[in-house]
């Protein structure tokens, strides 16, 4: 059985987590399956758009706690362990948002801590309905302190807030109205309409995403006037490129565009 | 026929977009129209409030497409042209944020691309409802990156993502629900009801507005507590001047203020 | 009749503002209550959860305008005390955010100006249904420079803009919308569900609370990276801690942990 599946078809790589056993649980394993894929999409020029589900009852639910209470039978109590194990995992999560191509959550079950740090962390998120989204490491003592970080750029701050110090979870419907997912549909139709907005990005000019994706967050910390300059130097860019120009005349044509 | 119509009316200056054959688009004479009325606002103390809107079907389409193409003529294929276009529009924009009058957008039909960018870079913004928002650049290969810098500042991030990479349009209600815009109305309500709104700011204070909405978004980017000692000095400053003085006293002594 | 009365019971403290016949106005005695408190309970290691609410008709409508008033006696028309108040108000509203115990705003009737900033400076906020939320001093020539920088760091810009311009309220369902507020409820639950919120967040781990509420804050405006090597230094840090072990290892054996 593989920890990560990678399923490619028409430009969209799908990965799908499958350890349904731990509710698909970021161990060690987990993560540097993980970071082995996104080392690999950073590099992969054919896949366009990336969509990351879990296989059995849940998406994910967070980091596999059997392993991390192991750790503490180290010298040091598990410090240097936790160090790099929180390293590594931020990798991935930063990965997530670093690719080149967008990548969707497809959510079902539950998403919690570091799993609901995940469906933060991508691009868009698409949701059964009937999940639900939480980050309750307070419940055992441990503050999901890392799944906040991209939480709380994603929703306003007093319901993240009440989530992490409650533990309680977010509906779907919640979820969809806070800007965690973009999408919350039928559990059956959950595959398809995912797909269906992968497919749609995956139509567009790839290079245009590319830039596009990374333009985003580049300038989402900048003062106004330095975005907008950034931010012009890419249409630039954009513009001179062949692709657009045929893009271009195409719509002032009323035709579709050569991009093959 | 004046490309950018202007009505002087009660102390609010009302602007329209006036080409409506091609959407009114951004083109060189719209944006140079735009940064002349922006230039004589900021030098204006009679005008209070700023409406923009459109004539026509729409709002606004975003940038003239045809003159851009034509640009792929000159020697550099156009390279210094679209860095001047791009600075030129983003002078608009921010000139909208900076103005010492509050904006509002006043938008119908469709608002898409520098168009939206336009409603997002607008104080405040009522739309009819059926009106529906875009960046939709995406489709023709050139990605809104400049429409991102202020669509990313109005609505949870997820969102602006999905709508930069499938060019799929908001609807007038999910652009009330995400914050794009302040009201949703009935088309033929829509030229009263902003209106409506910009003499209720038309009646306050004027040099309490103007420095409040300086201080908005200075006030954004910062730091907490550096936030809060530079707003500290703006409320210190707005105290001491003796229309503020009367309108407290008005208001202890349950009269109008005298303002005139 | 004490102006800022206190009552502990199971580790929640509920501070009640008690001057209902200028509707707890933030007069400069109120202000140095609420300092006094901040101050105690900043040393306080027995208190978990914090409660604000307001005797009387409302909630708290700003600043003592009458107060403010008086000092245009003093020879530099009021500078130096205005400057004064602001800083000593900020201090109130920034100590709100930085207590070591989440705070819970309890609002009914109306939270005006700085009434509404305390709302938005708490971390959470219940509200009774038909609660109005304003930022209204432009109605009386004083613009809420310093309200809005709680204000415009809890919803969306467009949304605020409109509230400190246009003076006009926010019932409580678009507070709740727009995420002033966590919950609106029926005004006879008001204390129960408020109270309610209190205890689910007090039967945490203090230490993990704690911990993870100067972290929300501190994370929040820094750059990505940044902010994964803070909030990973902190998990590490709460990891060690013998409280969370047990915790991990009690919902591992499926029992309550043994936090006494």
């Amino acid at each position: 059985m593989t920890l990560l599946e990678r399923h490619d078809a028409g430009g969209i790589a799908h990965l799908r987590l499958n350890s349904p056993g731990n509710l698909n649980a970021l161990s060690d394993e987990m993560l540097a399956a993980l970071q082995e894929q996104i080392d690999a999409l950073n590099a992969d020029r054919e896949t366009r758009v990336v969509i990351l589900s879990g296989a059995g009852k849940a998406f994910c639910a967070g980091h596999d706690l059997k392993q991390m209470q192991a750790a503490r039978d180290h010298e040091d109590q598990g410090r240097a362990y936790y160090a790099d194990l929180f390293t590594r995992c931020a990798s991935v999560m930063t990965g997530l948002t670093r690719l080149p191509q967008p990548v969707i959550a497809q959510v079902h079950g539950i998403a919690t801590a570091a799993g609901c740090q995940m469906v933060a962390s991508c691009d868009m998120a698409v949701a059964a309905e009937g999940t639900r989204f939480g980050v309750n490491g307070v419940n055992i003592g441990l503050f999901c302190s890392t799944p906040m970080v991209a939480l709380s750029r994603n929703i306003p701050r007093k319901k993240a807030f009440e989530m992490l110090t409650t533990g309680q979870f977010l509906s779907s419907e919640e979820a969809l109205a806070h800007g965690l997912i973009n999408h919350a549909v039928a559990p059956e139709d959950l595959e398809t309409r995912t797909r269906a907005l992968a497919e749609t990005v995956a139509a567009k000019l790839g290079a245009a995403v590319k830039i596009g994706k990374s333009a985003f967050y580049e300038q989402m910390t900048m003062g106004l006037d330095e975005a907008y300059a950034y931010a012009g130097n890419v249409m630039v860019e954009n513009m001179l490129w062949r692709d657009t120009d045929e893009g271009i005349t195409a719509f002032l044509e009323k035709r579709a565009p050569d991009w093959a």
